[in-house]
């Protein structure tokens, strides 16, 4: 029996692995985590919207309904394409066919610092982190005596403008002014600064300028100062630096303004495309490699003179494409050339407003919201999973309570851990019942272990 | 206005503060976590059975409906009992009065082996931790060619017969046996071992002989070898010794042997009780500092001749108890001493049995476990934690499928790490459609960062 290899357990390797089941293959699915993770949503999860359990479920719990497919939990460690081999910590793999689905990890573009200091949002144990350091800063702000160390606890700089940094500079304005107001009545959380720094003069780049227009409008509604055509160019755990010079006091650094190939990319002999993408045939397969493919974000394909965009559904049509050409091969038959149906596009900003792409025709508004919250519950895996998500995201619509504000986990070593400076004696208490007193000039909190 | 600080938010410190909101006093609420954490299903959360958002609420959460209530996250360092002041990483505060409800850590009898690679069950982090390991420890079996070393990853030792112990014990057999047994075909999951340690003749201390009897049985059939009269003494990463010199192969170890005060508690003057529990008067207040009280398991107070038991129960009456002495003195009345209303205990064991005994009756069987199960839900804090632990409950009993099968954190450092030794090249796969086949002699993986 032949046995195709996949990796990666993401919207391209799960739909490789689907269109291979029950068809006298050996396949055996390789990731280094254990379940897969629907990335679209992670923002949510660091914006204390949705518990990772929702948007996370386990690969075997998916494999399990088919009993030719195989699950290995390793980590890929490089390919041997002469000897047909893949190469992993627990030893090398044999395999026939070879797909690799092992998308991108995110590009601080050389910056060292920025790559020290910022959060970014590419796995779950991110936005878990992310989640606990936001919500810490809150905490630390009320401690903090210096009125100019608290603002940069409560100063927000997020880099990119293209969905995550929308969807999650929305997400997080909401937590703030409609969620944490209440947790925080001594602290002046009007004062909280969100700041969306995006380099190009627009926003979600590939959407219509009157929908990126009104993502812009309603962002600004929801407190969040959009720069365009600005860029940050160093940071440290206290500030940013922004391209013109500007030191923007901060504490907290989300980067969401690149992606590069994963690292395995660079095991493939050949040159790459932008962003380290691996160039393949229009099969999918790879030049003189006609038994292995790339599908996802790692692979690179024009289609009608442009990129192929990195998103869910390239991948899942490339992951059920790649699985065609091998069934079809070995049926002797010939491969097709991968052909790509464009459903549209959509972004969500805040509760309620979302735009979207669809066809050709643009949707703003409550109800594209409602088709954006419709598709992604429907996207979510599992029965399980799409109740949890109704459940929270209905508790959330209808009472603004996010529940999900829990400090589970140190923050990053190595981002905006440093305690604040000043110390103060605890002062009297505020009068019962005046929420709008002051917050008591206190000595900063030291993180507790 | 008064100062009452009260330290930790776990159910004596909630309910002190309970007591107090609205009072004209000034409440602050301090600890080191955000979040009330409902510890007696913590086991449900290291066996997947529960994500974690459905035990854990945040404590602004909880306060914000009362203004007068405050809450500073910091750890507490220690107490100036004639300065009157909590000390604190944030620095001193001051009080007029003050509650300790700190709680208990895990007390390992000082056998440095055991804290040093055993788990426990205290915190939320140490619960996912476990479960992220127990599902590892299955996936290294899979990868594992040497069947002593595969066994080891399959064999999970527990010490202590207490409720915990009992309670885990059979959730991790149900875990094993009715949901990963379709998650991994390829290993024979009927070999898996899962030893009760309990040094005392008996499980569950303080039930009736008919009940731990019953509890003993269900186990049994759950497939939990259960060894009374026996102990742990010693342990490394890939066995435990017991203390008749049987070495036991085995990569997972919880303790849950017996739990010792807070370390707070050594901060606070005179003679402590067993287990280092702080002696409080008959109103719980501390001899010679009338204006200190210890409630929950922290505090050590003897009623009807018994030591009061480390119970949830005891601490929410303690905490009211200690908030109406306070009120009464700051009125000019008189303390009452401490009365216990003991409504009684439960216990579960997997899905469908609980031992039970309230008021002189003991219960036993399903209808014990819809009364626990009720209980539970009625005691978890907030509508949505309510509702989500009913979903994932429902969903569980109705089709055993463990949905937070989700290894999202690396195992602790020093618990169980060392990877398998042997090493082997994938050998052929089994036939497509055959779950009888054993288990690939595939190469360990190494641990992916």
């Amino acid at each position: 029996m032949k046995r195709v290899v996949v990796v990666g357990a993401g919207f391209g390797g799960l739909s490789a692995v689907n269109g291979l089941a029950g068809k006298g293959l050996d396949v055996l699915l390789v990731d280094r985590q254990n379940f897969h993770l629907f990335q679209p949503l992670l923002y949510q999860v660091a914006t204390a919207a949705l518990d990772q359990g929702a948007i996370a479920y386990p690969v075997r719990g998916l494999l399990k309904r088919n009993p030719g497919l195989r699950f290995r939990m390793t980590e890929v460690t490089g390919v041997d394409l002469d000897h047909r081999q893949l190469l992993t910590a627990g030893g090398p793999i044999d395999y026939d066919y070879l797909v690799l689905a092992a998308g991108t990890v995110t590009n601080f573009f050389g910056i060292e610092t920025v790559r020290r200091h910022a959060y970014d949002l590419k796995h779950l144990a991110d936005a878990v982190a992310l989640r606990s350091h936001i919500l810490r800063a809150f905490e630390n702000a009320v401690q903090e005596s210096d009125p100019a160390a608290r603002a940069a606890w409560m100063t927000f700089v997020i880099v990119g403008g293209g969905p995550t940094g929308v969807e999650f500079a929305g997400a997080l304005a909401e937590l703030v002014h409609r969620v944490l107001i209440r947790d925080f009545p001594d602290l002046p959380l009007d004062r909280t600064r969100i700041l969306l720094v995006e380099a190009s003069p627009h926003l979600l780049a590939p959407f219509p300028p009157a929908l990126q227009q009104y993502a812009r409008t309603r962002l600004e509604r929801l407190g969040v100062e959009v720069k365009l055509g600005a860029a940050v160019t160093d940071a440290e755990p206290d500030h940013v630096v922004l391209k013109d010079g500007t030191i923007v006091p901060a504490r907290t650094l989300l980067w969401a303004a690149g992606v590069h190939a994963a690292p395995l990319a660079g095991a493939v002999p050949g040159p790459k495309a932008r962003g380290g993408r691996v160039p393949v045939q229009p099969d999918l397969g790879l030049a003189g490699h006609p038994d292995v493919f790339v599908v996802g974000d790692m692979g690179y394909l024009e289609w009608k003179g442009a990129p192929l965009p990195q998103v869910s559904p390239v991948a899942i049509q490339q992951g059920a494409h790649a699985a065609r050409v091998i069934l079809a091969r070995e049926r002797g038959e010939a491969a097709t050339p991968f052909s790509y149906w464009d459903k549209g596009m959509m972004a969500t900003i805040g509760r309620g407003a979302a735009v979207g792409r669809v066809f050709g025709v643009s949707f703003t508004g409550f109800l594209a919201w409602l088709a954006w919250l419709g598709l992604h519950l429907f996207y979510l895996v599992g029965f399980r999973n799409r109740l949890l998500a109704l459940v929270d995201w209905a508790a959330d619509y209808l009472r603004f309570g996010w529940g999900v504000r829990l400090i589970t986990r140190e923050e990053r070593e190595s981002a905006g851990l440093a305690a604040p400076s000043a110390t103060a004696p605890l002062a009297p208490a505020p009068v019962a019942g005046s929420t709008t007193s002051p917050a008591p000039p206190t000595a900063p909190a030291a993180r507790t272990p």
